[in-house]
């Protein structure tokens, strides 16, 4: 084990809880974040396809938010996903991860947004890795093996992190490890044997020894 | 101004004292250091013509490296230019400019190289860009206007910085600032009229207000 991966939406930030909270600041009804987000899944499967080229979710989130309401300055809204807020054990739980191993967001937001999410919220990644740099939204296993790739390393080397059974089931097709970690506002349980189930970052840290 | 650049062999890290270290440890001549070097911008340049696909800075050090002096362990010798050595006042410089700014290499090194370095110098790299995020080497415009894009910015918001004249030309041509830091083993004095210079890291952090 010389790497672990993050998704990060969910998972290592409260996606929901910032966006509610953004939504709520303008007076405006914080339903619509659970109804932003249903639109990522099939928008992303459109770029999947191949029936659009690669898009940042900048412009994946602009135009779910243009079909959901109308706002007097909706790319500053849409920027509010370059500034969730994280759960109170990751950044302990990275830091103390990062003295051992490689750690790197293996997430379908681009560079430029986890960028800024990371200068937001604290996050002391490595590298930035994902669908940006291998150009695939996950599951496809691309978004997976383009990360280990540019790591220098092979898949079972690297540990796949997610509070999403489906995310961890793609890593592990790959030949990746896995580590479940529930989240409220997303998967809350394992539902498969995955290498690590941590309660959260700090016991995540604890079990690889960091 | 909202991001810095850097150029990394030469600018952040000492690659002729670490690489003349590791060949005196073995018993080598250090005057391989400068011919290893030597070979790293004609190899380039078969890559830049398209006469060969993309390459990693692992393959073209180990051909290099094959014509100059056969070693029992080529592979481990060749990444020693995973592990360099920062000048003295690397560090410190981008702590400080990290707290007001995004930093990032843009290096013609890999990822993986590039992330294996930062560990080892701990240099904290908000991002690891450059040639292989850009699919292009160094002063090809692409490597200075994908890392731009990769964060979101457009090149007037970006500081490139490197003791390499030339470097800071390529980049000045893309539309980028330009920051010159002289260091002994590189360009020791400016050649044009750059937006900074400095004296080193930490002159440069207080230029920038960091």
């Amino acid at each position: 084990m010389r790497a672990l991966l993050f998704d990060v939406f969910g998972t290592c930030v409260d996606w929901r809880g910032s966006v509610e909270r953004e939504l709520a600041r303008r007076g405006l009804p914080i339903e619509l974040a659970v109804a932003w987000r249903a639109q990522y899944q099939p928008q992303m499967e459109t770029v999947r396809s191949g029936a659009r080229p690669w898009t940042t979710l900048d412009v994946l989130h602009r135009e779910a938010l243009d079909g959901l309401v109308s706002v007097e300055d909706p790319d500053e809204l849409t920027r509010v996903w370059h500034r969730l807020n994280p759960w109170p054990d990751t950044v302990e739980g990275l830091t103390r991860l990062k003295r051992k191993y490689v750690i790197a967001p293996c997430s379908n937001g681009h560079i430029a947004l986890l960028v800024n999410m990371a200068k937001h919220a604290g996050l002391p990644w490595d590298a930035i890795l994902g669908a940006e740099v291998a150009r695939a939204y996950k599951p496809q296993p691309a978004a997976y093996l383009g990360s280990v790739s540019a790591l220098g390393l092979t898949p079972g080397d690297v540990v796949m992190v997610a509070a999403h059974n489906g995310d961890l089931a793609a890593a592990a097709r790959c030949g990746l490890r896995t580590a479940f970690v529930p989240r409220p506002t997303e998967d809350t349980e394992p539902t498969a044997d995955w290498d690590i189930v941590a309660t959260d970052f700090l016991d995540l840290a604890t079990q690889c020894g960091a």
